[in-house]
């Protein structure tokens, strides 16, 4: 157990900062006047004082990290911070007498800080503003959170292969040491979240939002979170300007932002072009809107503008694992919201707060198979899988396969345990591949036009649950489970 | 296009051979006096003219065959058989007032000689014998060439892995010819298939069965195949016995063929015990039957004893992609059912006329999977896959994980062309899962009670093409489709 003390220092040091970031909804709370300021107040106060604890505790368990201490790390953080995210929910929506349970309470927070924008609330237009300040901010600070995980920790990890996301922003650094490269790289990472805020946040305001709208969709559209201060989501503002606004930020969003970072220091749009994961990124996207768009058509749904409209603002929402919607998709035939769903799964680049596979693993994946392919007819063929310039190891495709393969039975396996409590297989599969890939809205009782409210308190867990593993790419949770991570 | 002719002319010699086997239904149709016995006779003429003419037309065409014309015999062998097969099948419902289209007459066939067992008839009961000789004898045939192609000639190709499914049975060879071998492992196996079918159809008539409902519940039984010549499947005889006899040849026949024949030239049935596939293997189909009897005992569907009775049967049929029923039991609870198809994807072992992914390549992946997370954790460490006594070269570890690959990939992609005709999700989702996996009876509008002649012919179309494309193991036709198989 001494052995993860480390772990539980730097834990503590986490938050530490995050109860910082109380503090903003403590602001709102005090202009709003809504009668909520000690709510965030005191819950700010406690995680911080429970964060210095821990920290100051095992001030003398500095030490480097191994890989196992950072699964544990990540793992443990993504268990934490959602339960100090929750409590002041709760409380909050106590207070204003609209109580929920902690399950409830855990999912929502998870599903924010996951940037999945699941919601079990409903009548969200009459909640006070800062509780839907903390809820979409959670989505802010998650996809910060995220960033730095995906393209500088899991790397160093190796877990699914994700030496591929490594993000080479931090230059050459000698010292071989994890911290230096990693503080270089979020600073970098940051740097540009922050600067896609500030432009998504002035686009919304200028265009018609509010400034507290257009602040909190700014948190859900650069976070790729989707979670609303309305119940309408995106049609409460019935503009396209708006619309399209957002599509843009949502596609820029589900880029690798490290390849933002390296066109800004080379000053050179170079990189972009040649890089494949965001080709493919954007044509699947784009691609996905203008099939949808033509389903819609072909199908009579809508005219041929309208289609363009709901199609392509409604799949790079659900693909980019947004989730904003302006209309009840589920009505549509059945083809559009899977094909969006499906999409969701694999579109978003490494380097973006999106999930699910990545679109870099994808595309491994169908070189690889191509590769395979090839030795089928011609066996003595040698055939190195390359991506971009890059040769890919064997070591990192096993990686990347092992990945895909947990991720199948994973999500197999997670819906057969909701179908096995009663839930419809379309309403259980769906709701595991919306968790999974933190894409928020499903199919069939959870939809567009529905919540995950409607699901039974164990359901709504193993939804959490799924949540989280998604977030962590499934090995990091599950290596946990093994008994050799419990051995020295 | 010369290159392909040697390939030609082995098909020719296996339409020569085919074409005898219609001279049964024919014997037949003379004993019964159904009248339908010149569209027998002359479709096996017609048959045996074209074989023979191809075989002699092309001789002097006498070469080794590489491994794409390997590729090429195996697939268009499974598309041209069944068209000799459908024709009389089409003639004869005719001729009896009852015609089909040959959308439905091509289904039916390759129906049969995959061994899927689905069907678009009805009123099966009112059928000449002749018909329903011919539909059930096409799944025994099939068995035949199935046993062959899985465990001699698919792992001299290197399909998907199947290296792992090479039946050692002939003995070494010093001569590397493809033909010795193959001969005699046909032999082995076809003696072991001849010694379950005789026993199989001794105990169904013992225990009560009409000498001919024996013999073509032989044929469906042992080659796993599921058609019966009743609307009400096992339902009509009633009978415990009956059921048991069929669990227990279904568990025998979802074995590796060659097992049996080493135990018996062995005289020890020790090579049983020791091999991880056959041991998984009933773990699987009389795990999950347990099971699923405890989820209609818990669900209060049945009583105890019924639970069992029911659960093991439907769930060993099922799951050996075999498919009788007695029952709908798309009426139990969701998780059943789905269970039961799921496992029909991954049960039967290699080396038996079970389709889809196989036991073996199962262990594999998760062997695999396991050796990956413990280099998660421990980045140095050096395991070898193995499987019993023998270490699984990485070659063959990257070539089951794409046969995996293209497996989902395809079941999603024609999943999604399904609903895209406006079939609903779950019978789309099923209908291309009972049929890659050759298992038959799916969810939906294709349950158990109903049949695939429900669906359009386009949508039946697409099944046909699912059931091929899992019987040559994917990547066989999938490879047909690349441009480095059409050069030299
Ligand atoms: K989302
Ligand atoms: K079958």
């Amino acid at each position: 157990m001494a052995d993860f003390f480390p772990v539980l220092r730097v834990l503590g040091a986490l938050l530490t900062f995050f109860s910082l970031g109380m503090l903003l909804p403590c602001v709102v709370s005090w202009v709003q006047e809504d009668g909520l300021i000690h709510v965030w107040g005191i819950s700010a106060g406690a995680a911080f004082v429970s964060g210095a604890l821990l920290w100051a505790g095992l001030r003398k368990f500095k030490r480097e990290l191994q890989p196992r201490h950072g699964i544990f790390l990540v793992s443990l953080t993504w268990v934490l911070l959602p339960f100090f995210a929750s409590v002041p929910l709760m409380w909050a929506l106590d207070d204003i007498g609209r109580p929920i349970n902690f399950t409830h309470a855990y999912f929502e927070a998870v599903s924010g800080l996951t940037t999945t924008g699941a919601t079990v609330l409903t009548k969200l237009d009459d909640l006070p503003l800062s509780i839907n300040f903390w809820r979409t901010f959670l989505q802010w600070l998650g996809g910060m959170g995220i960033l730095v995980l995906a393209v500088a920790i899991l790397p160093l990890l190796g877990v699914g292969g994700s030496q591929l996301f490594k993000a080479e922003i931090a230059g050459p650094i000698k010292d071989s040491k994890l911290t230096p490269r990693v503080k270089e790289t979020a600073k970098g990472l940051w740097g540009i979240y922050s600067t896609f805020s500030i432009a998504c946040f002035l686009a919304y305001w200028v265009a018609g939002m509010t400034a507290m709208d257009a602040l909190m969709h700014m948190f859900s559209t650069v976070s790729l979170g989707g979670l609303s201060s309305h119940d309408a989501s995106f049609a409460h503002f019935n503009s396209g300007w708006l619309e399209m606004i957002s599509v843009v930020f949502m596609l820029a969003a589900s880029c690798n932002f490290a390849l933002y970072f390296i066109a800004l220091r080379k000053r050179s749009l170079r990189g972009f072009w040649r890089d494949p994961e965001m080709r493919a990124t954007i044509i699947a996207l784009v691609g996905g809107g203008l099939v949808v768009s033509a389903v819609l058509w072909s199908k009579g749904i809508y005219g041929p503008l309208e289609s363009l409209r709901y199609g392509i603002f409604h799949t790079v929402s659900v693909a980019s694992t947004t989730g904003y919607a302006t209309t009840d998709y589920l009505k549509w035939p059945a083809f559009a919201p899977m094909l969006m769903l499906l999409l969701s799964g694999v579109a978003t680049s490494a380097g973006s707060a999106g999930c699910g596979i990545k679109m870099v693993r994808v595309l491994i994946l169908v070189k690889q198979t191509l590769r395979e392919m090839t030795r089928l007819v011609h066996p003595r063929a040698v055939q190195p899988v390359t991506l971009g310039n890059m040769v890919v190891d064997n070591r990192v495709i096993f990686s990347v396969l092992a990945f895909m393969l947990v991720y199948g039975v994973t999500i197999i396996a997670l819906s057969m345990l909701l179908v096995l409590t009663d839930l419809d297989p379309i309403t259980a599969f769906s709701a595991v591949v919306a968790s999974i890939n933190c894409t928020g809205p499903g199919l069939g009782d959870i939809g567009p036009s529905s919540h995950f409210g409607v699901l039974t308190d164990f359901q709504v867990w193993v939804c959490t649950f799924a949540m989280v593993l998604g977030r962590l790419e499934l090995l990091s949770l599950i290596a946990l489970l093994t008994p050799s991570f419990w051995r020295k």
